[in-house]
């Protein structure tokens, strides 16, 4: 009689709630997929916007518009929260060549690398010495590479399934580049674009020089893989070659730019987030599309579903677009730092940064108990195709925000083609698929719903 | 003791092998990645031949070529399996308008329906019923529809994850629509494209006239999305708008084609085949590239990677390129009636004609015992990411060899992107990526080698 009261007790209380689980995950996907809006955000973010860079007017222009859009949501908050960012300027398009001993020269495709210093105004001729890694730099010494460029070549290793795994084993050449080949008095430095693709563009993207010195630091661009490749070849047949180029980048004075959020506040737990959020600053040689204006619009997405579908969450939910996470992070540290000053709990901070492409599924940074949990709602994905769940890394926004206790998670989309596009000028609105896209926001939506509904 | 002799035993064996199945699967996706040979492939029939209609001199130079590059593996046979085909021929590019009652014509976008009849050589004008199915066509009844023309504008439903799903539950119309319209003395039909897109591309795709006399045969043709949506806006505002159309499609007599086929003789059971397949065949207004040059490509590279990794197979292994599938299945039928006639047991038929997109999985039609032995192998194959087994429908090209015993199935790549392309004029090489295309063809291979290995 006892187990009986039990079941009926269970069963009145699911009718309380009125909906499964089951139910609202069907009603996000459908609306995502009929009525969505992300598809077109994008398209005035990467169309009518562009590539937003720190510190530029188009990322001013990014902070106004997202801010409207949240605006027109009807949410419970939003606002702009200062933050000081980086300004750095490519200035005018950078030019190379290879100059063969026979003195024919051969244009190749260059960009310099974010944060990169400029050539000088003639630009840089030096003869070029080739290395796969830092440890082939170390035996060629101060000997080998005194007043020369140096050029990493090492390729991403096309049998990783996982493209991010095999950006993950090259990117250290383009990060790092510099500073390791300014020890030994090197020129300058040329990287192999990060990309599978063999073709013309070259990608951009982030470089250091740690404590370095101005005086010593030296011009750090990235050339396509068809011309790495054919630097490669030629280096073959003509140890002697030349190579130049010329960039006028340069670092300026830090501006005041913006994370822009918005919140739709909790019915029980006002005081503990569930935050999803991409980044709002992009590289300039595209529009950003994927990289990460996917983002952008899949967490505004996420908290329009909620509001369409008068899902009144217990936690409260922000969307929070991070400032400068392409050079600099400062827009997630300073989120970070304040969340913790004003002691806000965030309990789950979701990311989506790895391009608008079908979701596979989502990584937790968690304990085992909150993983198992997790696992538990694999079932209830099935129906989308989502099928992955692993505990790794989330977005580099959310970072800051990990505790022991709580959760960040990034979602997981297919990475076959995200670096064909990734820093490139081809990363633009054409190659962003509506329904991968909003695939994507619909399962970050059923992410957050669950979270919000039965904890952590 | 006798268990130290059996565990010793099983040693043994295993090392007999040498490779555990794992170690082959890796072997098999990392060739396909690092030096794949599909994409090539793939560019040289879409760029280089392009769109090949059955019947058509583009597919003539597809079955040469295929044949020379299948002679060019050093496979144990080689051949040509001659079928009639149909031939069907566009003619030149169709034309129509809409006109208003203030008689201001609007260019739209339409292709006649594979199969159509011309409409007379002024075209033909009528005014428009729309109708979303046949309940609704037959309750209009000869009243409603004589002399007018029938516009079918169901849409395929967002919602559904799977895009296939969402054409099934819509190409009745296309392929049904003339004939049920003819009932009623309707002047012609105009079909919504089967796409998801909102765009300006008609897309192509096969229609029946049963056994209507030729007489009763009334032009049908598809109509893009963006227009289907602005016929039904201006039909709402004017009903009786006239509509005008013109195309010279004309079908002709049957003629010799052929079903190329490449085999590796089975070292244990040569008179038990396990084939790959796709069809050579395409629609004309593209290349092909999705539909279905992509299946027709890893179909290869299965045969190529087992050459190349000296995988000997115990069983028969053939590549089929079927003729026809688009508008008649002719090769299909052709190949399937020698097999019988020749009592070759065709233990599994797999076949790759859902787009060259990152695999998800398979789709198997087979005994319940053979998918339990098969859902074993599912832990093989998560390294790579595929994670959808299910019993379902396997290709068109590969039903006819279904038995009760034997096992049929489908290659089940994302879907997403499918139907934006399916016989329309952007189904080009450039929309295919080649590691999501590499991912496929190492997908079949893998799992043509394990049952080949284990058996079904």
């Amino acid at each position: 009689m006892k187990k009986l009261i039990v079941l009926i007790a269970l069963c009145l209380s699911s009718q309380v709630f009125s909906q499964t689980d089951e139910d609202v995950l069907k009603q996000i996907y459908k609306t995502a997929l009929v009525e969505g809006k992300s598809y077109s955000w994008l398209e005035t973010l990467s169309i009518d916007i562009g590539g937003r860079l720190s510190g530029s007017l188009n990322a001013e222009r990014a902070v106004d518009w997202g801010k409207a859009e949240l605006d027109s949501l009807g949410l419970d908050k939003v606002w702009l929260q200062p933050v000081m960012v980086p300004k750095w300027v490519r200035g005018a398009k950078e030019f190379a060549y290879i100059k063969a001993g026979s003195g024919v020269t051969t244009n190749v495709n260059i960009c310099a690398l974010g944060g990169s210093v400029a050539t000088n105004p003639l630009g840089v001729t030096a003869s070029v010495v080739e290395v796969k890694n830092f440890e082939e730099l170390e035996a060629l010494g101060e000997a080998g590479v005194k007043g020369k460029i140096v050029f990493y070549n090492r390729p991403m290793q096309a049998d990783l399934i996982n493209t991010f795994s095999a950006y993950g084993g090259c990117v250290d050449q383009r990060y790092m580049g510099a500073v390791e080949a300014a020890k030994y008095g090197a020129a300058g430095v040329i990287v192999r674009s990060m990309t599978l693709n063999i073709d013309d563009l070259p990608h951009a993207g982030s470089m250091t020089y740690e404590d370095l010195p101005v005086s010593k630091r030296i011009p750090s661009a990235a050339i396509s893989t068809k011309d790495a490749n054919l630097l490669s070849t030629m280096l073959k047949l003509d140890t002697s070659l030349q190579f130049y180029f010329k960039q006028n980048c340069k670092q300026l004075a830090d501006v005041k730019s913006y994370n822009v959020i918005g919140e739709i506040t909790g019915s029980q737990f006002p005081n503990e987030y569930i935050i999803v959020g991409g980044h709002l600053d992009s590289w300039d040689l595209g529009d950003g599309s994927h990289d990460d204006g996917a983002g952008i619009v899949q967490s505004m997405e996420v908290l329009r579903l909620f509001k369409t579908l008068k899902i009144k969450p217990k936690h409260s939910i922000r969307v929070v677009m991070f400032m400068n996470e392409e050079n600099g992070l400062r827009g997630a540290t300073e989120y970070a730092k304040e969340a913790k000053a004003k002691g806000e709990k965030h309990v789950v901070s979701l990311e989506s940064d790895a391009g608008g492409f079908t979701p596979r599924g989502f990584s937790f940074d968690c304990t085992e108990a909150s993983f198992n949990k997790i696992l538990g709602w694999k079932p209830l994905f099935e129906p989308y195709l989502i099928h992955y769940f692993i505990q790794g890394g989330a977005g580099a926004d959310v970072r800051p925000l990990k505790t022991d206790s709580n959760i960040t998670a990034g979602l997981r989309p297919d990475s076959q083609r995200y670096f064909d596009h990734h820093h490139a000028a081809n990363d633009t609105f054409d190659a962003v698929n509506k329904r991968e896209l909003e695939l994507g926001a619909a399962s970050m939506a059923a992410l957050v719903y669950l979270f919000d509904t039965h904890g952590i």
